[in-house]
């Protein structure tokens, strides 16, 4: 006999499969075609296994890190992706995002979907050490491959060091060497005609 | 000034983005196009997540499995995927693999390199248990993916019940309540046409 339980959290596993086709705006390194949700994911899973050493609180629960990344993009399988400087988007993302999370993390087991509520709530308010170091590794990630792809994404209007520098702003307090080294990522992207300063 | 130990991690990371360009046989669900590693990867972590509970050893060590499903294909970005049912490729996958790795995990400063090279010797060797339960989610995620695509990768020549059954046959032991649900789901399968008895 399958549990109802077991039914439901791999019915989840199924649906879920669709964050691999929610588009980015970031192209990949080598085949420089829109990046996705899941493959950003994975991503930033690697990054915090790496980068976990830099982390400012030196008792930061990195499982949590990685379980928050792995999961901070569902709610765009029902939401969409929203452009970071899309400012008419941004307007009503956290309405379309909240909706997004209760009918998706309701296909759970009622004690998973309140786990999964909580880490992506956790990762969205950004109040926890680990919401911080998830965050700036949503930030720093796009940045990588902008700087690996003749700066991408920044050569749309209206993008420049300025507006990217406010977005990674909070790792200086947060994770101050990788804000150094993406300081000087931005310095270089500006060098090299790239990004406008 | 940059440490030459981030510069490694950094050069890592960019590195291994090259994993969202290594196709494997399964396709998506929904746009039907061949999965990459990465998505795959990432796919196993949430599923490593969901489904700890039903681990045979309630003592799994979740960080380390999920750790492990997330750099576990590494190595085919430079040995390339080799298809499970295909026996010619995998008489020399693991020479192949072991150069990758070396090639690969060489990149990261010392500590992080041989982590990560034990990380996936850990998973290859599937002697300790976070191994055995990392390899059956990578077996079961596939043939979710064909079950909900009609069968695709099982439409080739060769593949049958029999077949599929015995690559899934470590979680027998190792997750029972989940090798239940795939008998299940093979059954299923023979019923509506899409796999060979």
């Amino acid at each position: 006999m399958i549990s109802e339980r077991m039914e439901k959290q791999i019915q989840f596993l199924v649906t879920i499969d669709q964050l691999k086709d929610i588009t980015r705006q970031s192209i990949t390194i080598n085949s420089k075609r829109n990046e996705n949700d899941a493959e950003h994911s994975w991503h930033l899973a690697v990054m915090a296994m790496i980068l976990s050493e830099y982390a400012e609180d030196q008792n930061v629960d990195l499982l949590k890190v990685i379980k928050m990344v792995l999961v901070h993009d569902l709610v765009e399988i029902y939401a969409g992706d929203t452009y970071c400087y899309d400012e008419k988007a941004n307007e009503d993302k956290a309405e379309r995002e909240q909706e997004a999370a209760e009918r998706l993390f309701s296909l759970l087991p009622e004690d998973q979907g309140e786990e999964i509520m909580n880490l992506w709530r956790e990762f969205e308010e950004m109040e926890t050490y680990e919401a911080a170091f998830a965050a700036c590794l949503d930030r720093f990630q796009p940045l990588l491959l902008n700087y690996n792809t003749e700066g991408h994404t920044w050569q749309r209007p209206g993008v420049n060091s300025e507006k990217v520098l406010k977005r990674v702003e909070i790792a200086k307090k947060k994770v101050p060497q990788l804000y150094l080294y993406i300081e000087n990522l931005i310095q270089n992207s500006i060098a090299r005609g790239i990004l406008k300063p």
